[in-house]
C-alpha cells in the first residue's frame, strides 16, 4: 500500500474545524470524500499533523493517506483537488513518503503564526484572518514578555481544559512578537503544542500589550499551573499553521 | 464647510466597483449612504481618487467630503464604519483638509499592486485576492520586459476602449516584478494611469513570462500605439489600490 503526504491549504472560516463533527462541515470531511472518491468511494481515512479548530486556518498543514493502487503524486493532487470543489481546502503538494511516515507522529516540529489587527477601523480586507484589536498593543512589552514562556515548562495554565494530551510539559522553541503599521505577527514554534496552547499564549500577551498586566505576570501565570490565571483564548480567526516539520523534507521546494 | 480626507480600505469582491451602477452595489453607494447618514440623510457626495473597477480591492483609496458641521475626525470615521457595516468597506483614517484640496485633482501619484498565484492548485486562503496562473512564470523576463514600460509613453496600446482620459500619454514611475515562494508581485506606480492600464500591462507581461512572447516584444506593442497588439485584461482580483500621493501628507503615520 503506498503511502501519499499530503500539503494542504485552508481558509478554516465556516469550518468546524478538521475533525468530523455533527454540527457542520469540517475540514477533514471534504478531504475524505475526496479520498474516498479516488477509491471506489471506499472510505480512505487521512491522518493530520495539527487537528486545527474551527475558524483556524492552514498554509501548510500535513496529512497523510494509503491507497491501495499506485498515483502518481502530481495527478493525485489534481484529483483531489478537483474533487474538493469549491471548498477553500487545496492540496498544495503529495509525495510518495515511506509506510512508517506519519503526518502526526514523525513530526518534529510546528510553526504557527497568530495575526492581531490593531487599528480602530473593523478589518475590510482581513475579514475572518485576523483578530481585531482597538486598543493599542504594545509590541516589545509583548515580546519580551514572551520570551519568559521558551523552553521546557508545565504549560497548564494555557491548556484548554478539554486537553487530551497525556503531560502539560512542552518545549516552546519560538514566540516572536513583531509588527507592521497596523498588523502584529506572532510566530510560534514547539515540537508541539497542548490544546489551545498558542491562543491562551497570544490571549494572555494581549492583556500585557495593553498594559493590563506588567511582563513579570507571564512568568507568574506560567508557574501557577492554573489555567484561571492567564488570559482569555485569542479568537481562532488570527491563528494559522504555516509549517509541519520531519525528520527529512518530504516536500522540497 | 469643512472638507474631509478619508482613507478607504475594501474589499471589491461581490462589488460592481467603485461607481454606482444599476447593476449592483457599488462602494461608492455604500460610503454615500454612509455619508447621508451623518447629514438628515440628504445626498453627500463623495469625491475619489481613483475609481477601481469591480473586484479591485483597495488598501488605501482616498475621498474627499464636505460636511456643513464640524466633525472630530476620528468621530467622523466611527460614525461612518458603524453605518457602512456589515459591508467590507471601512475608513481607516480621516483629517480634516483645506478646501482646496481634492482627493482626485490634487494627487500627484498613485500605487497599485497586482497579484498572480502561481502553482498548480487554486487558491484557498487568496480566493478572490489573485490571479491563478498554473503555467510557471519567468519572474526575471517579466520584471526586464517590464523596464521598458517605464517613462513618458503614449499608452494605447495598454488603455481600455471605454477610457475616458483626454491623452493617452502617461509617465510610469515603476513597475517591479518580484516574486516569494508561490506570489509573483506587480508594483506599478505612476501619477495617474489610462483605464485597464495596469491590468493590460499585466496581462502583456504574462505572455512574457510564460513565454509566448520575448522580451522584446513589448517595445514594439508600446510603439504600435494598437490595443490589439497587446495581451488580455488580467483579472481584477489581483488588483490592490494601495497608496495616493499629494504634495502634502495628509495621514501621517
Amino acid at each position: 500500500m503506498p503511502r501519499y503526504a499530503l500539503k494542504l491549504e485552508y481558509d478554516g472560516t465556516g469550518f468546524v474545524g478538521w475533525q468530523m463533527q455533527d454540527n457542520g462541515l469540517s475540514i477533514q470531511q471534504v478531504l475524505e470524500s475526496a479520498t474516498a472518491k479516488l477509491n471506489a468511494n471506499t472510505p480512505t481515512p487521512v491522518t493530520v499533523a495539527g487537528r486545527t479548530d474551527a475558524g483556524v486556518h492552514a498554509e501548510a498543514q500535513i496529512a497523510h493517506v494509503d491507497y491501495a493502487t499506485d498515483w502518481p503524486p502530481n495527478k493525485l493532487r489534481e484529483a483531489l483537488n478537483f474533487h474538493m470543489k469549491p471548498h477553500r481546502v487545496v492540496v498544495r503538494a503529495a509525495a510518495l513518503v515511506p509506510n512508517d511516515f506519519s503526518a502526526r507522529f514523525s513530526a518534529i516540529g510546528r510553526a504557527y503564526r497568530y495575526r492581531i489587527l490593531n487599528r480602530r477601523a473593523r478589518p475590510a480586507l482581513q475579514e475572518g484572518q485576523v483578530w481585531h484589536v482597538q486598543r493599542p498593543l504594545d509590541v516589545p512589552a509583548m515580546h519580551e514578555a514572551a520570551q519568559t514562556l521558551l523552553g521546557r515548562h508545565d504549560f497548564t495554565s494555557f491548556r484548554a481544559a478539554a486537553c487530551q494530551a497525556k503531560s502539560p510539559q512542552r518545549t516552546l522553541d519560538r514566540l516572536d512578537v513583531t509588527h507592521t503599521t497596523e498588523t502584529i505577527e506572532f510566530t510560534v514554534e514547539a515540537r508541539s503544542f497542548l490544546h489551545h496552547q498558542v491562543r491562551n499564549m497570544v490571549g494572555t500577551l494581549k492583556l500585557v500589550g495593553d498594559g493590563t498586566w506588567p511582563i513579570t505576570r507571564i512568568a507568574e501565570i506560567l508557574a501557577a499551573r492554573d489555567r484561571s490565571q492567564a488570559g482569555p483564548t485569542a479568537p481562532a480567526s488570527g491563528l494559522t499553521m504555516l509549517a509541519v516539520r520531519y525528520p527529512t523534507e518530504i516536500f522540497p521546494v
